[in-house]
């Protein structure tokens, strides 16, 4: 029976209502009943981009109060945890102001547009000494922490291959597609939109990415908006990388698309080791598939492990194997992680200064696209 | 963007805070984030077998009042809907009771353990004009109800072939396995415990069943308890079952076992049409299998669905398709159609009435296994 | 190296040179290069309708005589063994003939219509002293004999519970499908059809079959031919079917139908253990899924096993692992069983006796289904 | 019914006995009895390493002669065709001497292990005027052939992305796994004994590759001997390869690894269009998978194509769908394109012309690896 400390509460301040606004809220409002907690969330305040849309998206996610304006919203002494959801240009100046005022940040992926703002809300993030936390959600799955610690243990040997894929179609249709997707200031591109969850779960495998060589390609440098008008686009819909790994003796293959049609959550990776081989694919998040060398030739192959209580944190969710985890449950868990990270229970699993790293990595995948030449990821 | 009416509230009343109450309770603390509703449910009283376990319950849940005492919940004036997540046998006095006292119920499947007390209850609930819900959460899956349409459709032709089954190993080891299910009348087998769900979702999908033969049998004739004690018994292990929908020219093949070895969830089935078929596992329950025979026949094949916004209401948890309910979000689809149906908005998906239907069924084949004869489902 | 004896050879008569007829041909103008045998096959005579066809089969076939009459096949000195690849009504004569004749007999399954002519050509057999082999190729694939073996071996603990099935499609149009099939003297419906296949599978994985209930069904009780015109049609297009084998401890489901919507190739079964599980489907014939107790919660799930070499005979056609067999490999390895039994390097894998076997199961099924009674198969 | 012309014959000369030379004699033994021929292979001739060797093979399987010395095979004047299956450093003295004396020529892919070589024989081929052909035989998979034709219709769409993969396990242990394999001189690495496969397959679905960059790595440096002794290993066991095809607005991802734990015969590729998208693999080479975006959203999805005759030549080798080609058939069908092209019914499908343009991919891949830089592939 979970053991909730009720006198203790977490007030929260959403930005944002829209997909993840609403995924954050619910996460927060759920999660006590699924996990034992020192604090109990308290949904306080929700900020949206006016005063009439913010008070709806209050009243039906179950917050108290609202605004139109953040900047009252980062700075409310009720507050203790910002949450950031709003379109990926803006993370930087709300995260920065939150910081200033002394608060814990909770902001959704990618961390931000350009480098330098992740810096800055890394080294904020530092002097303010708080916890942050990165919407990184993928990593929160319990199989694919089952996954990580396997590789960690030398469970299937010397890691000596990586593929990894984030493949969609959501920008696959040009015509009528256009919209703050295709600005580079706003999403950047399918590597900043969905490449950015793909370098983070790779990084969180396998560890530090060294090297990159990359192209990214434009297939359709024109989209029409809705209203029929075309527009010229100069993002990336693809990015084909390989990447180098410190000190392991192979070269990973990172693919990203959102043109990737048919495919809808294709977030998924191949390693393997010396001894062994892991599949997984966020197509079926409950699944993973693994191969050991040390079975009798005709006794060999892929196993498919399913997600049951066998794999903490899912019993949490359910005792019975097999029922399978949603979407929104892997947020419930990354809440759970915040709350126990501002709690001191444990380290937040991706604070600011692991999504620069990420950020990083990106930054070269850019770099090496634009000379065509193998390039060092800064440290 | 929902639009909740917070003025009008429901009060819930919760007993039993296992599996089942765990997964009542965060539906209802989660519902109204997902689903605009014309009332919030308010966790208002949770009874469990004593009131220390009661009040720890409450204080995990989040329900404001608890008792060791369900009588005073099912009689008190606050509560507007009883929950009852109990162990098979305790259904009926206490959703009998509750009726009593006008409240609407929301009971846990099976409905009962006996056909006479399914039918008292019904009758009950008749008398009482409220509204009844019985949590076959499975067909509260957006996939499954577009497998409904497209069979209620015609969209694969006349239905001429069904396979349904319920495996799973949870009871699959002797050892140590012996408990309260193993009562007859408790659990009652894996036919009641299980085949219910599986007899409700054929029901569900293809009509009144009016004729079984069937053989029940108990793999284990006798079982320890963990403290290493053996016991006879008698329940069903498996049940092996043909059956006959009313108006349909086939012979329908049903397989029910808690002793499947390596099998986590397996509902699942298979529905053959003159034009096409379509395949489904609760295993994977984002995805439905589906051939049309209006294809060349070299691009001819089964189609994999997955869930998305295209099948309501997924879009109401995540507007990605791809993305993947989980157990617990069925749960929460379930609360809102009951909320609908205390509100008026729309029938109980489930109510008793069509629970005593599918206890019907069972009691056939109970019937059918002991005489080894074609056997008539009571109208 | 396969060391092959080239001075001794075998007369090989063939009757019928359709889909079955060429499977034979090639397989028997291929064996010799795939296996070491004691004597190779010699392709000597086709009968076929009438002498063009014969002729015509023959020389597109590599045979070195022709005839349009059987009878003079089935007693020509320079034949030893002859293969009847004709409609299933027609097997019974030709074998009895052979036999009378001493030949060696290959007969395409079922080994014949009627129950009576079964018994009759198993008596002959068994008077003649020779060898005899119905065509039940399944059984020759590699993985499925090493399910046999596992089960036999204990290697999923005693055996719980078994589902099989053959569901095609490819009389599932009611326009234009009336055919020689549809008379019950020669194919008999689905179940002598394909029915049979599943049958002598099950009984070759777990044993004598000793009671059934089961249910015929016509789903189509009229059928046009490729003309236009309408047929009353009263043969079996499915069969649902529960059976007991002998010493076993569970009630087995079998399931028929050859107007399975798009199912192609649906032969398959799962067997399930005290300790494991078995998986197996023809439509992915390289492939069987295990299940096996004995692994931690958190490792434990469905195995994939690929065909290669450490299943035999599989190296005898390729030295690699995963690069599949086909169905015509699987008839090579069935006349490989036919000439090892003739040279008498070991028995036949299903002589006449054994589908005689086979043949009292369906003469069961019928009854069961006629009567609705559980019925007993004769000894 | 199939029409040979047995008046007509083609002697077969075959240089080795091992996978390959089996995998050959088979198939030209089997050829007649599956398609009709306008000539039949006449199995005449068998070199191998020395004459005891040779003439066990030659009686194994099926060959009149045999020799010790290719040097007399290839100018023997009774053979018309020379089947090469010697390890890859003997495919360039072998084929110049039977292109000298006029002979056709079957030769074991990669055409070569040097550029030079393969460019001496292509001249050498086209100076003949004779018949070439090289065994890259997965190409022969009618499932392959449809996707080839689906790509050249359009019917996905404009082609956007390609990943090709052939990953393989066999030489991924590296105790006792050192052979010739590891001489550069012979295999010659992963990159030319299967990566040929991947690029000619890659070539043949969307034309010519004409930038690469590129990481060949050994994972192994050292390998034990089967004696247990070490040897230093300087050649690649993996290859990460991004490509551009000719005209086509996307960069491939190509992977390459013959030691890839697990996987046993992983020559795979997913096609991206902007109207659809295609998944294969080899090790379900009877399947493909097919996504269509005409369709409505909630009926969209892969759809698994199976082999049958739908897909020719699959009908000749059965008339029911879903039955399963092998390994062995892909290279029947290849010996029947040597016989078409030998007795003048369709081109070569992949004659040596065809072969260079692979080889010059291969060779531009490992000057990128070595500079580090985007290279042209030469015309």
């Amino acid at each position: 029976m979970v053991d909730n400390n009720k006198s203790k509460t977490i007030g929260v301040g959403l930005i944002g209502s829209g997909f993840m606004g609403k995924a954050h809220a619910v996460a927060f409002r759920t999660v006590g009943g699924i996990f034992p907690l020192n604090a109990q969330p308290r949904l306080e305040f929700l900020a949206d981009r006016n005063a009439e849309v913010a008070a709806e998206a209050a009243h039906a996610l179950g917050f108290s109060r609202s605004t139109g304006d953040w900047h009252e919203l980062v700075c409310d002494p009720a507050i203790d945890v910002v949450a950031i959801t709003t379109p990926n240009s803006q993370h930087a100046p709300m995260a920065l102001e939150a910081l200033a005022n002394g608060k814990h940040v909770y902001c959704e992926k990618p961390l931000s547009t350009t480098l330098e703002n992740a810096l800055a809300m890394t080294e904020a993030a530092e002097a303010a000494g708080v916890v942050t936390l990165v919407g990184f959600n993928y990593q929160r799955n319990p199989m694919v922490h089952a996954v990580r610690q396997m590789i960690a243990d030398g469970e299937i040997g010397d890691i000596i291959g990586f593929n990894g894929h984030y493949v969609a179609g959501f920008m696959g249709r040009r015509e009528g597609s256009y919209s703050w997707r295709m600005h580079p200031d706003e999403a950047g591109g399918a590597l900043a939109d969905i490449g950015s969850h793909l370098i983070s779960m790779s990084r969180f495998l396998l560890g530090d990415i060294t090297d990159v060589i990359a192209r990214l390609d434009t297939v359709y440098p024109t989209r029409s908006s809705p209203d029929g008008v075309e527009h010229p686009v100069d993002i990336d819909d693809q990015a084909a990388i390989l990447a180098r790994f410190r000190d392991r003796p192979f070269t990973a293959m990172l693919d990203v698309s959102w043109v990737a049609t048919g495919r809808e959550m294709g977030l998924a990776f191949e390693v393997t080791g010396s001894r062994g081989a892991i599949k997984f694919t966020q197509e079926r998040l409950n699944e993973v598939q693994i191969f050991k060398r040390d079975q009798p030739a005709n006794r060999s192959g892929f196993t498919t492990l399913t997600a049951g209580p066998a794999y903490p944190p899912y019993g949490a969710f359910c005792p019975g194997p097999g029922h399978q985890l949603g979407f929104n449950d892997l947020k419930i868990i990354e809440v759970k992680g915040l709350i126990d990270a501002i709690t001191g229970v444990a380290p937040s699993p991706t604070p600011f200064a692991d999504a620069l790293k990420t950020a990083r990595v990106m930054d070269a995948i850019h770099r090496a696209s634009a000379t065509g030449e193998w390039t060092a990821v800064e440290r």
